[in-house]
C-alpha cells in the first residue's frame, strides 16, 4: 500500500488523495502540517531534499514527490490519462500551465489570507497576486468555453490538477463570477464518480480569508 | 514539418531546439521576441492566449505550448523519453521541479539581470531570487552526487529541461562554484551527441549582465 504525506487543507496534496479515492486504491494518509515545518525536520528532508508535500512513498520504500508527477505515475493504464500521444501532451501542458502560470498566484493568495498572520508583510502581494490570478482564469476560460475537459475527451488529472485550486480561489480574494464556463466545469468534475471535497479550511485560517476578501 | 516560435536567447525555447536538434528532426523557427511584446500581439494570442513562447505548430495547425510539454510530446518512442512508468514519474517529477523551483528564480534573476534596464525597480528583488535559485541548486547537487541524469538512467528530456537554465545561472547572478556534481553534469549535457548551445545574450543584454553580478 502506498503512504502518501499530506496537508489536508493543501489543494496539492488532496489532489493525490482524490485520484487515489476515485481510483478506488487503499492508501495510509500521513497528515504533515507544510505552515508549521513539518516538511522541514531532518527525517524529512533525507526523503525530500525539497521540503514539499505531498510525497509518496511505496510500500518498498521508494518516494515521488511532485503532485503532478504523482497523479501522472499513478495514473498509468487507467481512463484519467489519455492514450493518444498528441492528448497526453495537452494534458500536460495543462499541468505545467497549473503549477506556472496558476498554483504560484492563486494558490498562493489563498494561503497568505488564510495562513499568514493578519499583520504579515507578505499581504502586501495580494494585489498582485489577485491581478495574475485573474489572468490564468481567463485562460482557462477561453478553453472551456469551448471543451468539457483539460484531459482531453475526457475527465482526468489535468482537471484534477486545475480544479485543485481553483475551486477555492475565492478563498484567495479571487472571485469566480466572471467565469461561467470554469464554474461549469466545476460543477461537472464534482459530479465525476467517486469525487471528494477537499478539506475546509481549519476555524482560524476560515476567520482570517473572511477578514482578507 | 513542425514551426517553433521561440525566442533565442530564451532557455525554455532552446529546450525544443536542443531535442529537435538531438533527435535530427527538421523544424522551422520563427524568432519571436518576447521581451518586445511579439507574444502578446492578437494573432499571437489566438494561437496562445497564454501568451509565451515557446510554442509548437503542426504541419496540419495544431498547437502545443508549454515548454516541458512540448519536450513529453517530441520525446514519445525515442531514447530521449524512459520506458518504465516509475522512471517517466522521476522525470517528470525534476520537470514538475524545474518549473516550480528553479525557472521562476534562477531564470528570472537572468532575464532582470539581461533585459531590464538598469534602473528596473524589478532588480530589488534579485538578493532573493538569487537565494531561492542556490536552494534548487543544492536539491540538484544532492541527485547529482549519487545520479549522473535526471531522467533515469540515461540522458534525456528532464535533463534537457534542467539546463537550460542552470548552464546559464551566473548570468543572474547565480554561481555555480559550490556544485561540482551539477558542474561535472553540465559537462557530461554538452558532450552528447548532437548537442547544440543555447544562443548568446545579444551585446546589450551581456553588458548588464556584466553590470549586475
Amino acid at each position: 500500500m502506498n503512504t502518501v504525506y499530506g496537508f489536508s487543507p493543501s489543494g496539492n496534496c488532496h489532489k493525490v488523495r482524490l485520484l487515489l479515492e476515485q481510483l478506488g486504491r487503499p492508501y495510509r494518509w500521513i497528515e504533515t502540517n507544510s505552515a508549521v515545518g513539518e516538511t522541514r525536520t531532518p527525517e524529512y528532508l533525507v526523503k525530500n531534499p525539497n521540503g514539499k508535500v505531498p510525497m509518496l512513498e511505496t510500500e518498498d520504500g521508494r518516494v515521488l514527490v511532485e503532485s503532478n508527477a504523482i497523479l501522472h505515475w499513478l495514473a498509468q493504464g487507467t481512463p484519467y490519462w489519455p492514450e493518444d500521444s498528441w492528448q497526453q501532451a495537452q494534458a500536460l501542458r495543462w499541468m505545467f500551465f497549473e503549477q506556472y502560470s496558476h498554483e504560484p498566484y492563486i494558490a498562493v493568495a489563498r494561503f497568505i489570507s488564510g495562513w499568514t498572520p493578519m499583520g504579515s508583510t507578505r499581504r502586501a502581494d495580494l494585489p498582485m497576486l489577485r491581478e495574475r490570478g485573474h489572468a490564468a482564469l481567463a485562460v482557462m476560460e477561453r478553453h472551456l468555453v469551448e471543451h468539457d475537459w483539460f484531459t482531453g475527451p475526457h475527465y482526468g488529472i489535468a482537471d484534477i490538477a486545475l480544479h485543485a485550486y481553483t475551486h477555492v480561489a475565492p478563498h484567495g480574494g479571487i472571485l469566480l463570477d466572471a467565469y461561467p464556463a470554469t464554474r461549469g466545469w466545476i460543477a461537472r468534475v464534482e459530479a465525476t464518480p467517486g469525487f471528494v471535497p477537499m478539506t475546509e479550511p481549519d476555524a482560524e485560517a476560515a476567520s482570517r480569508i473572511a477578514q482578507s476578501s
